[in-house]
């Protein structure tokens, strides 16, 4: 299954960097843990940044009620997830790069006022953000569950982009030996958990939380 | 000097979140190294991931005079910089958050026009990537400077926003002792640099690239 070519997730430059893929779709979306959304208010565009978590073709937001751009209805939007994964040095620096993929998700996002879906969305979203978390906790009662909007966007109008690889010089500064050239590789690591000051009991770490090596961000 | 309380750049909810002050918008920025840039087209959203810079209370922003969203005049926008410092564990699970800090800028961002202002921007830009790299690789010349667009955005609409520190569980979850709770520290990490495969000479990693041990996402 490909990627919607409608206009707007249709890349109007570096096609050769444009995966087709919804496998690689899901796969950018998995691995990050904010996403940026973007709307507009007021006539100007805002992007905040807020979590997320995937199911199958619907991406899910969440947060308070009383976050601004979550109070409305029905938001038309732009998702994207962007994952940094080495800075490019090259011979010139107008070939300077960054090595990343990114996944822009447009559309607009759903209000969820079903209960039901609602708590399914927040499974999603904890779990995505700490797996594991969702049998270990408390889960949410009927007055947290009313304090929580959720909008649920679908994945159908989406494109990924990445760069890989070492930088693209032009040949004449590459056979010139002009400057080092080559790339920083960047990413993401999980500290030792610190557990909360006011723990009671519960003092050793829990598997699920510490498995956690590396993620992207 | 604090930041500019305008009705957009005000928080509308946590207003304790929000720090009003400039050297903390900085800091965010200057920590970062992709900006999500959102705009409108066609009168939807669109948000992309960016390199910038900062120069004082302007940033930069460059791509290749072919990228669509770089071609118009001056661009309405906003630019947010975020950064993932935990994932949060709380006894409860409307209580799982993340710590972070994001710095949201708003304004209209104007083109550069002149090759002088150009120059210093993307000097800026590359600086702001790669520390030291303007004076070890090659300097752009006038082709290079007239592909490449650039937009410089006024810092003066701002706002920093971030979350830090332990879990906030309402007490009685406290003294259930419901769960374990905490943080998973979160960074972003440098490894050992990957010199380009057509590498003719300049086989050792100059110090400015082998002392970037760790750096904001």
């Amino acid at each position: 299954m490909t990627l919607s070519p409608t206009r707007r997730s249709t890349l109007g430059r570096k096609r050769d960097r444009a995966a087709t893929d919804r496998a690689a779709l899901h796969a950018v979306l998995d691995e990050g843990l904010v996403a940026h959304v973007a709307f507009v208010r007021d006539g100007a565009p805002v992007v905040l940044p807020t979590g997320y978590g995937r199911d199958g073709d619907t991406l899910y937001l969440h947060g308070s009620t009383g976050a601004r751009w979550l109070a409305g209805a029905d938001l038309p939007c732009c998702v994207t997830v962007t994952h940094l994964d080495g800075i490019v040095h090259a011979r010139a620096l107008m070939h300077f790069s960054m090595n990343y993929r990114s996944a822009v998700v447009h559309g607009t996002a759903r209000r969820v006022t079903g209960d039901a879906e609602r708590l399914h969305a927040l499974r999603v979203i904890v779990e995505h953000l700490a797996p594991g978390a969702w049998d270990h906790a408390r889960t949410p009662d009927r007055r947290e569950l009313a304090a929580t909007a959720v909008l649920a966007l679908d994945l159908t109008e989406a494109s990924v982009k990445s760069r890989s690889g070492p930088p693209s010089d032009d040949d004449a500064d590459v056979a010139a030996d002009l400057a080092w050239a080559g790339v920083v590789p960047l990413r993401t690591v999980a500290g030792t958990p610190e557990p909360a000051p006011d723990l009671q009991g519960h003092r050793e770490v829990p598997a699920h939380v510490r498995d956690v090596r590396h993620t992207g961000g």
